[in-house]
Protein backbone atom coordinates (compact mmCIF):
# COMPACT_ATOMS: atom_id res chain seq x y z
CA UNK A 1 0.00 0.00 0.00
CA UNK A 2 1.14 3.50 -1.10
CA UNK A 3 0.06 6.63 0.61
CA UNK A 4 0.49 10.36 0.46
CA UNK A 5 -1.48 13.38 2.17
CA UNK A 6 -1.84 15.93 -0.51
CA UNK A 7 -2.31 19.64 1.25
CA UNK A 8 -4.52 21.93 -0.78
CA UNK A 9 -5.34 25.51 -0.61
CA UNK A 10 -8.67 26.65 -1.17
CA UNK A 11 -9.12 30.44 -2.06
CA UNK A 12 -13.33 30.83 -2.36
CA UNK A 13 -16.07 29.19 -0.40
CA UNK A 14 -17.32 26.85 -3.14
CA UNK A 15 -14.05 25.80 -5.26
CA UNK A 16 -13.58 22.70 -7.21
CA UNK A 17 -9.58 21.71 -7.69
CA UNK A 18 -8.65 19.61 -10.55
CA UNK A 19 -6.47 16.42 -8.92
CA UNK A 20 -5.69 14.19 -11.93
CA UNK A 21 -2.15 16.06 -13.29
CA UNK A 22 -0.91 16.10 -9.40
CA UNK A 23 -1.96 11.85 -8.52
CA UNK A 24 -0.72 11.16 -12.01
CA UNK A 25 2.49 12.72 -11.48
CA UNK A 26 2.66 10.98 -7.55
CA UNK A 27 2.06 7.57 -9.06
CA UNK A 28 4.46 7.76 -11.45
CA UNK A 29 6.60 8.41 -8.60
CA UNK A 30 5.68 5.86 -6.59
CA UNK A 31 6.15 3.39 -10.25
CA UNK A 32 2.99 1.36 -9.45
CA UNK A 33 1.73 -0.60 -12.38
CA UNK A 34 -2.00 -1.77 -11.72
CA UNK A 35 -4.44 -1.32 -8.84
CA UNK A 36 -6.76 1.27 -7.23
CA UNK A 37 -6.58 4.76 -6.40
CA UNK A 38 -8.36 5.33 -3.76
CA UNK A 39 -9.42 9.45 -2.77
CA UNK A 40 -10.55 9.71 0.91
CA UNK A 41 -11.08 13.65 1.91
CA UNK A 42 -10.70 13.62 6.07
CA UNK A 43 -13.30 17.00 5.78
CA UNK A 44 -16.67 17.15 6.61
CA UNK A 45 -17.16 20.08 4.47
CA UNK A 46 -15.46 18.83 1.60
CA UNK A 47 -16.07 15.96 -0.67
CA UNK A 48 -14.61 14.59 -4.02
CA UNK A 49 -16.27 13.68 -7.14
CA UNK A 50 -15.32 12.71 -11.09
CA UNK A 51 -17.04 14.80 -13.74
CA UNK A 52 -15.95 16.81 -16.95
CA UNK A 53 -12.95 18.93 -16.64
CA UNK A 54 -12.75 20.23 -20.14
CA UNK A 55 -15.48 23.29 -20.14
CA UNK A 56 -15.26 25.56 -16.75
CA UNK A 57 -19.43 26.10 -17.22
CA UNK A 58 -19.76 22.51 -15.95
CA UNK A 59 -18.26 23.07 -12.77
CA UNK A 60 -20.26 26.31 -12.76
CA UNK A 61 -23.83 24.33 -13.24
CA UNK A 62 -23.00 21.92 -10.60
CA UNK A 63 -22.21 24.71 -7.66
CA UNK A 64 -24.99 26.67 -8.50
CA UNK A 65 -27.44 23.71 -8.45
CA UNK A 66 -25.71 22.68 -5.09
CA UNK A 67 -26.39 26.27 -3.89
CA UNK A 68 -30.02 26.05 -4.99
CA UNK A 69 -30.76 22.89 -3.58
CA UNK A 70 -28.71 23.25 -0.14
CA UNK A 71 -28.59 26.74 0.18
CA UNK A 72 -26.25 28.75 2.96
CA UNK A 73 -28.98 29.82 4.87
CA UNK A 74 -31.96 27.47 5.48
CA UNK A 75 -33.03 27.91 9.18
CA UNK A 76 -30.41 24.87 10.07
CA UNK A 77 -29.73 24.35 13.81
CA UNK A 78 -25.85 23.67 13.64
CA UNK A 79 -24.38 26.72 15.42
CA UNK A 80 -21.47 26.99 13.36
CA UNK A 81 -23.12 28.10 10.48
CA UNK A 82 -21.83 25.86 7.67
CA UNK A 83 -24.68 23.14 7.54
CA UNK A 84 -25.12 23.82 3.77
CA UNK A 85 -20.87 22.24 3.78
CA UNK A 86 -21.81 19.29 5.38
CA UNK A 87 -25.28 18.58 3.80
CA UNK A 88 -23.14 18.82 0.58
CA UNK A 89 -20.40 16.80 1.22
CA UNK A 90 -23.08 14.70 2.61
CA UNK A 91 -24.62 14.17 -1.08
CA UNK A 92 -21.38 14.46 -3.40
CA UNK A 93 -19.41 11.98 -0.69
CA UNK A 94 -15.82 12.12 0.68
CA UNK A 95 -14.59 9.24 -1.40
CA UNK A 96 -13.63 8.17 -4.93
CA UNK A 97 -11.56 5.14 -6.63
CA UNK A 98 -10.16 5.48 -9.67
CA UNK A 99 -8.42 2.49 -11.35
CA UNK A 100 -4.63 2.36 -12.48
CA UNK A 101 -3.56 0.23 -15.12
CA UNK A 102 -0.09 0.29 -16.09
CA UNK A 103 0.52 3.17 -13.53
CA UNK A 104 -2.04 5.00 -15.33
CA UNK A 105 -4.99 6.02 -13.88
CA UNK A 106 -7.99 5.10 -15.97
CA UNK A 107 -9.81 8.30 -16.20
CA UNK A 108 -12.68 8.85 -19.56
CA UNK A 109 -12.00 11.35 -21.96
CA UNK A 110 -13.83 13.93 -20.47
CA UNK A 111 -13.08 13.25 -17.19
CA UNK A 112 -11.24 14.84 -14.02
CA UNK A 113 -11.38 14.31 -10.59
CA UNK A 114 -12.49 17.44 -8.46
CA UNK A 115 -11.60 17.93 -5.03
CA UNK A 116 -14.95 19.87 -3.93
CA UNK A 117 -14.34 22.62 -1.19
CA UNK A 118 -17.59 23.73 0.50
CA UNK A 119 -16.71 26.02 2.95
CA UNK A 120 -13.13 27.84 2.07
CA UNK A 121 -11.20 29.51 2.17
CA UNK A 122 -9.27 26.47 3.53
CA UNK A 123 -6.05 24.91 3.87
CA UNK A 124 -7.45 21.25 3.09
CA UNK A 125 -6.07 17.50 3.13
CA UNK A 126 -6.94 14.88 0.60
CA UNK A 127 -5.28 10.93 1.40
CA UNK A 128 -3.91 9.37 -1.55
CA UNK A 129 -4.10 5.59 -1.64
CA UNK A 130 -2.93 3.27 -3.99
CA UNK A 131 -3.70 -0.57 -3.41
CA UNK A 132 -1.96 -3.00 -5.61
CA UNK A 133 -3.80 -5.85 -7.02
CA UNK A 134 -1.71 -8.33 -9.23
CA UNK B 1 -7.05 -8.12 -10.89
CA UNK B 2 -9.12 -8.82 -13.60
CA UNK B 3 -10.73 -6.22 -15.90
CA UNK B 4 -13.57 -6.20 -18.28
CA UNK B 5 -15.14 -2.95 -20.39
CA UNK B 6 -18.85 -3.36 -20.78
CA UNK B 7 -20.78 -1.79 -23.11
CA UNK B 8 -24.45 -0.86 -22.55
CA UNK B 9 -27.19 0.59 -25.31
CA UNK B 10 -29.72 2.62 -23.76
CA UNK B 11 -32.66 4.05 -25.25
CA UNK B 12 -33.51 6.94 -23.81
CA UNK B 13 -32.86 10.14 -22.31
CA UNK B 14 -32.64 8.67 -18.77
CA UNK B 15 -32.84 4.83 -18.00
CA UNK B 16 -31.35 2.42 -15.59
CA UNK B 17 -30.30 -0.64 -16.69
CA UNK B 18 -29.38 -3.58 -14.31
CA UNK B 19 -26.37 -5.13 -14.11
CA UNK B 20 -26.15 -7.78 -11.83
CA UNK B 21 -26.85 -11.05 -14.64
CA UNK B 22 -24.21 -9.78 -16.97
CA UNK B 23 -21.72 -8.93 -14.33
CA UNK B 24 -22.24 -12.53 -12.49
CA UNK B 25 -22.00 -13.97 -15.73
CA UNK B 26 -18.20 -12.31 -16.52
CA UNK B 27 -17.13 -13.38 -12.52
CA UNK B 28 -18.29 -16.88 -13.25
CA UNK B 29 -16.16 -16.95 -16.23
CA UNK B 30 -13.13 -15.88 -14.49
CA UNK B 31 -13.60 -18.44 -11.58
CA UNK B 32 -12.78 -15.56 -9.05
CA UNK B 33 -13.48 -16.43 -5.29
CA UNK B 34 -13.36 -13.42 -2.72
CA UNK B 35 -13.06 -10.08 -3.19
CA UNK B 36 -14.14 -6.83 -4.41
CA UNK B 37 -15.91 -6.00 -7.78
CA UNK B 38 -15.35 -2.52 -8.29
CA UNK B 39 -17.63 -0.71 -10.70
CA UNK B 40 -16.66 2.42 -12.83
CA UNK B 41 -18.55 4.57 -15.16
CA UNK B 42 -15.82 6.53 -17.21
CA UNK B 43 -18.71 8.95 -18.94
CA UNK B 44 -19.50 12.41 -17.09
CA UNK B 45 -23.64 12.17 -17.55
CA UNK B 46 -24.02 8.41 -16.43
CA UNK B 47 -23.51 7.04 -12.80
CA UNK B 48 -24.05 3.87 -11.36
CA UNK B 49 -25.97 3.15 -8.25
CA UNK B 50 -27.24 0.36 -6.10
CA UNK B 51 -30.72 -0.04 -5.55
CA UNK B 52 -34.46 -2.01 -5.58
CA UNK B 53 -34.71 -4.15 -8.82
CA UNK B 54 -37.97 -5.95 -8.10
CA UNK B 55 -40.72 -2.99 -8.59
CA UNK B 56 -39.98 -1.27 -11.25
CA UNK B 57 -41.62 1.84 -9.96
CA UNK B 58 -39.36 2.20 -7.44
CA UNK B 59 -36.38 3.26 -10.28
CA UNK B 60 -39.68 5.28 -12.06
CA UNK B 61 -40.23 7.33 -8.84
CA UNK B 62 -36.42 7.62 -8.12
CA UNK B 63 -35.39 9.02 -11.79
CA UNK B 64 -38.99 11.43 -11.72
CA UNK B 65 -36.97 12.62 -8.38
CA UNK B 66 -33.85 13.29 -9.99
CA UNK B 67 -35.54 15.15 -12.70
CA UNK B 68 -37.78 17.46 -10.20
CA UNK B 69 -34.60 18.34 -8.00
CA UNK B 70 -32.63 18.86 -11.28
CA UNK B 71 -34.76 19.94 -14.26
CA UNK B 72 -33.36 19.47 -17.95
CA UNK B 73 -33.62 23.04 -18.43
CA UNK B 74 -32.88 25.84 -15.47
CA UNK B 75 -30.62 28.63 -16.84
CA UNK B 76 -27.26 26.06 -16.74
CA UNK B 77 -24.35 27.93 -18.34
CA UNK B 78 -23.05 24.33 -19.89
CA UNK B 79 -23.40 25.09 -23.77
CA UNK B 80 -24.02 21.73 -24.68
CA UNK B 81 -27.16 21.77 -23.09
CA UNK B 82 -26.70 18.83 -20.69
CA UNK B 83 -25.36 20.13 -17.38
CA UNK B 84 -28.30 18.36 -16.04
CA UNK B 85 -27.08 14.90 -16.78
CA UNK B 86 -23.71 16.25 -15.27
CA UNK B 87 -25.19 17.55 -12.09
CA UNK B 88 -27.20 14.03 -11.89
CA UNK B 89 -23.79 12.03 -12.25
CA UNK B 90 -22.33 14.16 -9.28
CA UNK B 91 -24.94 13.46 -7.16
CA UNK B 92 -25.29 9.56 -7.64
CA UNK B 93 -21.44 8.85 -8.49
CA UNK B 94 -19.64 7.07 -10.69
CA UNK B 95 -18.41 4.31 -8.64
CA UNK B 96 -19.43 1.01 -6.87
CA UNK B 97 -17.80 -1.91 -4.79
CA UNK B 98 -19.63 -4.77 -3.91
CA UNK B 99 -17.78 -7.56 -1.95
CA UNK B 100 -17.62 -10.75 -4.11
CA UNK B 101 -17.49 -14.39 -1.87
CA UNK B 102 -16.97 -17.85 -3.08
CA UNK B 103 -17.47 -15.96 -6.37
CA UNK B 104 -20.68 -14.40 -5.79
CA UNK B 105 -21.78 -10.89 -5.75
CA UNK B 106 -23.25 -9.94 -2.29
CA UNK B 107 -26.05 -8.33 -3.02
CA UNK B 108 -28.90 -8.13 -0.19
CA UNK B 109 -32.26 -9.46 -1.08
CA UNK B 110 -33.66 -6.79 -2.95
CA UNK B 111 -30.39 -4.94 -4.65
CA UNK B 112 -29.69 -4.62 -8.39
CA UNK B 113 -26.76 -2.62 -9.32
CA UNK B 114 -27.92 -0.26 -12.06
CA UNK B 115 -25.99 2.21 -14.60
CA UNK B 116 -27.91 5.47 -15.28
CA UNK B 117 -28.15 6.64 -18.10
CA UNK B 118 -28.38 10.34 -17.69
CA UNK B 119 -27.92 12.24 -21.40
CA UNK B 120 -29.53 9.28 -23.81
CA UNK B 121 -29.61 6.87 -26.00
CA UNK B 122 -26.20 6.54 -26.29
CA UNK B 123 -23.40 3.91 -26.12
CA UNK B 124 -21.67 3.31 -23.03
CA UNK B 125 -19.01 1.65 -21.26
CA UNK B 126 -18.82 0.41 -18.05
CA UNK B 127 -14.94 -0.38 -16.13
CA UNK B 128 -15.72 -3.66 -14.62
CA UNK B 129 -12.72 -4.23 -11.98
CA UNK B 130 -12.11 -7.26 -9.99
CA UNK B 131 -9.72 -7.17 -6.82
CA UNK B 132 -8.42 -10.35 -5.43
CA UNK B 133 -8.32 -10.37 -1.44
CA UNK B 134 -6.96 -13.60 0.01
CA UNK C 1 -10.34 -10.79 3.34
CA UNK C 2 -11.65 -10.46 6.31
CA UNK C 3 -15.76 -10.01 7.18
CA UNK C 4 -18.12 -9.35 10.08
CA UNK C 5 -22.08 -8.68 9.71
CA UNK C 6 -23.38 -6.46 12.24
CA UNK C 7 -26.78 -5.74 13.17
CA UNK C 8 -28.42 -3.08 13.80
CA UNK C 9 -31.39 -2.01 15.17
CA UNK C 10 -33.07 1.54 14.40
CA UNK C 11 -35.95 3.05 16.73
CA UNK C 12 -37.42 5.75 13.69
CA UNK C 13 -38.04 6.23 10.62
CA UNK C 14 -34.66 8.42 10.13
CA UNK C 15 -32.14 7.68 12.24
CA UNK C 16 -28.29 7.97 11.71
CA UNK C 17 -26.67 5.24 14.05
CA UNK C 18 -22.40 6.35 14.58
CA UNK C 19 -20.26 3.10 13.91
CA UNK C 20 -16.58 4.26 14.46
CA UNK C 21 -16.42 2.81 17.78
CA UNK C 22 -17.84 -0.73 17.26
CA UNK C 23 -15.99 -1.15 13.96
CA UNK C 24 -12.82 0.04 15.45
CA UNK C 25 -13.19 -2.26 17.91
CA UNK C 26 -13.77 -5.19 15.35
CA UNK C 27 -11.02 -4.16 13.65
CA UNK C 28 -8.53 -4.50 16.50
CA UNK C 29 -10.21 -8.05 17.90
CA UNK C 30 -9.24 -8.92 13.85
CA UNK C 31 -5.43 -7.92 14.82
CA UNK C 32 -5.07 -6.32 11.08
CA UNK C 33 -2.48 -3.26 10.07
CA UNK C 34 -3.19 -1.67 6.75
CA UNK C 35 -5.75 -1.54 4.27
CA UNK C 36 -9.26 -0.62 3.61
CA UNK C 37 -12.07 -0.68 5.55
CA UNK C 38 -15.04 -1.43 3.28
CA UNK C 39 -19.02 -0.68 4.59
CA UNK C 40 -21.53 -1.77 2.22
CA UNK C 41 -25.49 -1.59 3.24
CA UNK C 42 -27.54 -4.56 1.36
CA UNK C 43 -30.72 -3.02 1.80
CA UNK C 44 -32.29 -0.35 -0.29
CA UNK C 45 -34.11 2.00 1.89
CA UNK C 46 -31.03 2.39 4.38
CA UNK C 47 -27.42 4.41 3.53
CA UNK C 48 -23.89 5.13 4.84
CA UNK C 49 -21.79 7.97 4.66
CA UNK C 50 -19.29 9.70 6.64
CA UNK C 51 -19.58 13.47 8.71
CA UNK C 52 -19.15 15.63 11.53
CA UNK C 53 -20.15 13.11 14.59
CA UNK C 54 -19.23 15.66 17.17
CA UNK C 55 -22.84 18.60 17.01
CA UNK C 56 -25.78 16.20 16.90
CA UNK C 57 -27.47 19.66 15.04
CA UNK C 58 -25.25 18.57 11.90
CA UNK C 59 -27.10 14.96 11.69
CA UNK C 60 -30.02 17.13 12.33
CA UNK C 61 -29.73 19.06 9.68
CA UNK C 62 -28.55 17.11 6.94
CA UNK C 63 -32.17 14.29 7.70
CA UNK C 64 -34.53 17.22 7.67
CA UNK C 65 -32.90 19.04 4.29
CA UNK C 66 -33.02 15.01 2.87
CA UNK C 67 -37.11 15.24 3.96
CA UNK C 68 -37.61 18.91 2.17
CA UNK C 69 -35.76 17.63 -0.89
CA UNK C 70 -37.31 13.96 -1.11
CA UNK C 71 -40.70 14.22 1.19
CA UNK C 72 -42.22 11.05 2.35
CA UNK C 73 -45.44 11.69 0.29
CA UNK C 74 -45.07 13.22 -3.57
CA UNK C 75 -47.05 11.17 -5.73
CA UNK C 76 -44.52 8.32 -6.11
CA UNK C 77 -46.00 5.07 -7.97
CA UNK C 78 -43.96 2.88 -5.69
CA UNK C 79 -46.47 0.81 -3.84
CA UNK C 80 -45.07 0.22 -0.92
CA UNK C 81 -45.09 4.32 0.00
CA UNK C 82 -41.36 4.24 0.66
CA UNK C 83 -39.86 5.59 -2.08
CA UNK C 84 -38.74 8.25 0.06
CA UNK C 85 -36.28 5.91 1.44
CA UNK C 86 -35.06 4.85 -1.62
CA UNK C 87 -34.17 8.03 -3.36
CA UNK C 88 -32.12 8.82 0.02
CA UNK C 89 -30.51 5.67 -0.19
CA UNK C 90 -29.63 6.49 -3.97
CA UNK C 91 -28.54 9.89 -3.19
CA UNK C 92 -26.43 9.24 -0.35
CA UNK C 93 -25.01 5.75 -1.38
CA UNK C 94 -25.07 2.49 0.15
CA UNK C 95 -20.84 2.01 0.57
CA UNK C 96 -17.65 4.31 1.76
CA UNK C 97 -14.76 2.83 2.78
CA UNK C 98 -11.78 3.98 5.32
CA UNK C 99 -8.08 3.68 5.03
CA UNK C 100 -7.21 1.45 7.79
CA UNK C 101 -3.26 2.08 9.17
CA UNK C 102 -1.64 0.24 11.93
CA UNK C 103 -4.91 -0.97 13.25
CA UNK C 104 -6.56 2.61 13.32
CA UNK C 105 -9.39 3.70 10.81
CA UNK C 106 -8.05 6.78 9.34
CA UNK C 107 -10.82 8.99 9.78
CA UNK C 108 -10.47 12.70 9.89
CA UNK C 109 -10.47 14.62 13.53
CA UNK C 110 -14.13 15.60 13.47
CA UNK C 111 -15.49 12.45 11.59
CA UNK C 112 -18.09 10.02 12.56
CA UNK C 113 -19.28 7.25 9.74
CA UNK C 114 -22.78 7.00 9.93
CA UNK C 115 -25.32 4.09 9.21
CA UNK C 116 -27.86 6.36 7.73
CA UNK C 117 -32.17 4.45 8.46
CA UNK C 118 -34.46 5.60 5.90
CA UNK C 119 -37.55 3.56 6.82
CA UNK C 120 -37.20 2.47 10.36
CA UNK C 121 -37.62 1.65 12.52
CA UNK C 122 -35.89 -2.13 11.15
CA UNK C 123 -33.71 -4.43 12.35
CA UNK C 124 -30.44 -3.99 9.65
CA UNK C 125 -26.96 -5.96 8.49
CA UNK C 126 -24.06 -3.80 7.59
CA UNK C 127 -21.38 -5.73 5.92
CA UNK C 128 -18.03 -5.06 6.84
CA UNK C 129 -14.74 -6.00 5.34
CA UNK C 130 -11.28 -5.64 5.39
CA UNK C 131 -9.29 -6.24 2.32
CA UNK C 132 -5.33 -6.36 3.62
CA UNK C 133 -2.96 -4.00 1.51
CA UNK C 134 0.86 -4.83 2.32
Amino acid sequence: MKKEILTLKTSARTEFLPLFQKVQGILSGWGVKDGLCVFYVPHTTAGIFVNEGCDPDVIRDIQNTLDRLVPWQEGYHHIEGNSAAHIKATLVGNSRQVLVENGRLQLGRWEEIFFAEFDGPRTRQLILTFIDAK
